[in-house]
């Protein structure tokens, strides 16, 4: 009998349900042509309209409510009138640690209908970025003493753990060694931060030796950015912090061209727990309501969750056809086209039939 | 009776005693042809060298020695077979915070004989950073727990004052006010980090009410480096914390083309101890002593210098200088040209002299 996959679909706020609509549709055309699988999305309104009704971003069962699914879809979270941090920690970094979705996956590459910016990379860039997703800079520990006075103190404190950090490079390591130039940069800030920082670097160094196929380097976080730009075709997959690799996925995907259409995957690789997918772009409220976001972030975002749930042929052919639209010219005015959300999900349903 | 200046020289390592003797070269021989200041560099060992010496990186009474002087210049400190944690937090980091240098300021742009590398920034790149540091992600807190156990956990503590960020945010809005555009961008990450991050934000609205000929706007340092990429006219004065400065001023220098040549000072604005200039890149031993190092970088330092000591002029005419020699084509090999560091030396002081 063909599989069966529950997929909890999270659009959240601003553009989020516009193009996690446009997704939920193309995955039902690929599924119901493939016929080799089914595959249900079921709605969960967490979000500000929720927040503003309940008081909370998510709701009190939500880690046993995704716990029930196979894999979840995430459309975007933040709105013009709650701070971000508000709805950020109500609801994407209250999923991202305790459901320890450790690995944050980006894989970024000049994509068809993008331009990448850089002279130095006339070919384009396909690089493939791993980021720590449960702790570090993401803690959410510190505080603020004698707020409003004049000798106001605060703290931020980023915590590392060595299960922490060896989890996330194995992960990290496995990628690389997956990929056709088998190259791992690991990114630290260790001739400044001398203790967290320090110990990945042991770390890193201890599970190399695991890997000996394996070829890595080390790099300081401001001196990858200088890489990045001069020597784009040094790099292929890169690994860091939580924060480090927020600050160089989005600097990845500018370069290359592709920041409208990034996708990313928050894994949890030993599967306990459902992993979820989501594109890098956010809420963007300027254009919600418009018909014109850009809803191939989502898709490939999708395409790396069929993957990750087995159905690795439908992925490939998600992402072709998708490709061949975007080759066609048929995008959005992000990307310079004229297109509308739906035109966009139209020609890759037709792709699909074909 | 012409002003008299004393200025520490603190070469330390790598390839820093080549081009700060580079400077001092160039520097003398724009004083004796001005006619119009005296300046007398005094040597200080400082660095890797006096460190396996005397187990300190630094004199006792380093700070103290410091403030004889009116300003100092320094070259590179690291060493291949000294962590680097060490190195640093040995001699630049034990001085830019006890000594207040609040203050780091970094202006990058697209420099005669440098080519920007991005297709976004046909006319090249001007921007002027500002970097908080003596505090923030630098502040040198933190620890490790249960050191090579299996469960060992270790933090870094970012800590903030408001003390220190006003003072950084009233310099910021003052260097915007005094640019053409008026254009200032604050940089946090207050999303995710909700205390010193947000203090930040606060700090700034407020500190912005007092200045109401700028226009400033607040921007997510991952989104930032979007803008640097994509939006690079956008741009012209950015301020942001120890950490997230330091990213984005290598990745400046190197969309601007000018990675090699970058300068920066270490300012106390409130003149109560010297301030610091150095160039941007590091120690390079892998070119240490064969002398084709860029002086370049420590020239526009030492401008920076003259400028902030008082000899505008100088500054300007040793700025002219150098920008000719470098539009001449004489460069080091790392700018692809042929010359030697002595080369561009005696080029620049034919400049001088016409
Ligand atoms: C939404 C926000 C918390 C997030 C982050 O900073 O991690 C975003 O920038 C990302 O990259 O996923
Ligand atoms: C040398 C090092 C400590 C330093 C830093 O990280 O601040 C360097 O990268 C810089 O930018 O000045």
């Amino acid at each position: 009998m063909a599989p069966s996959y529950k997929i909890a679909s999270i659009p959240g706020d601003g553009i989020g349900p516009e193009v996690v609509s446009a997704t939920i549709q193309v995955v039902e055309k690929l599924a119901k042509t493939l016929g080799a699988f089914q595959i249900e999305f079921t709605h969960i309104p967490w979000g500000t309209a929720y927040y503003k009704e309940t008081g909370r971003y998510l709701s009190e069962d939500a880690l046993d409510t995704l716990r029930k699914f196979d894999a979840g879809i995430f459309g975007a979270v933040g709105a013009p009138d709650v701070p971000d941090h508000i709805s950020l920690w109500g609801l994407l970094l209250a999923i991202r640690g305790p459901l320890q979705l450790y690995a944050n996956v980006r894989p970024v590459r000049t994509f068809p209908g993008t331009k990448c910016p850089l002279n130095t990379a006339t070919e384009g860039i396909d690089w493939m970025l791993v980021r720590e997703n449960s702790e570090g800079e993401y803690s959410g520990q510190g505080g603020r003493s004698h707020v409003g006075q004049p000798w106001e103190a605060a703290t931020e404190v980023a915590m590392f753990t060595r299960v922490g950090i060896e989890r996330i490079m194995r992960f990290a390591f496995e990628t690389a060694r997956s990929r056709p130039r088998k190259l791992l940069t690991v990114v630290t800030k260790s001739n400044s931060m001398r203790n967290g920082m320090v110990l990945w670097d042991e770390v890193a160094a201890s599970v190399a030796q695991d890997f000996p196929d394996v070829t890595w380097d080390k790099m300081l976080v401001d001196a990858m950015t200088v890489r990045m730009v001069t020597k784009p075709q040094s790099i292929d997959t890169i690994v860091g912090t939580n924060l480090h690799m927020d600050i160089l996925s989005d600097l990845a995907a500018a370069l290359a061209g592709s920041i409208g259409v990034a996708p990313s995957s928050n894994l949890d690789p030993t599967r306990k727990n459902p992993s979820l997918f989501e594109p890098v772009h956010g809420s963007a409220f300027d254009i919600t309501g418009k018909g014109v976001a850009n809803p191939v972030a989502t898709f490939w975002s999708a395409a790396e969750m069929l993957k990750w749930i087995g159905e690795k042929n439908a992925a490939d052919k998600l992402m072709t056809c998708v490709e061949n639209v975007c080759a066609a010219g048929i995008l959005t005015p992000d990307l310079g086209g004229t297109s509308s959300t739906q035109e966009v999900v139209d020609a890759v349903c037709v792709e699909i039939g074909k």
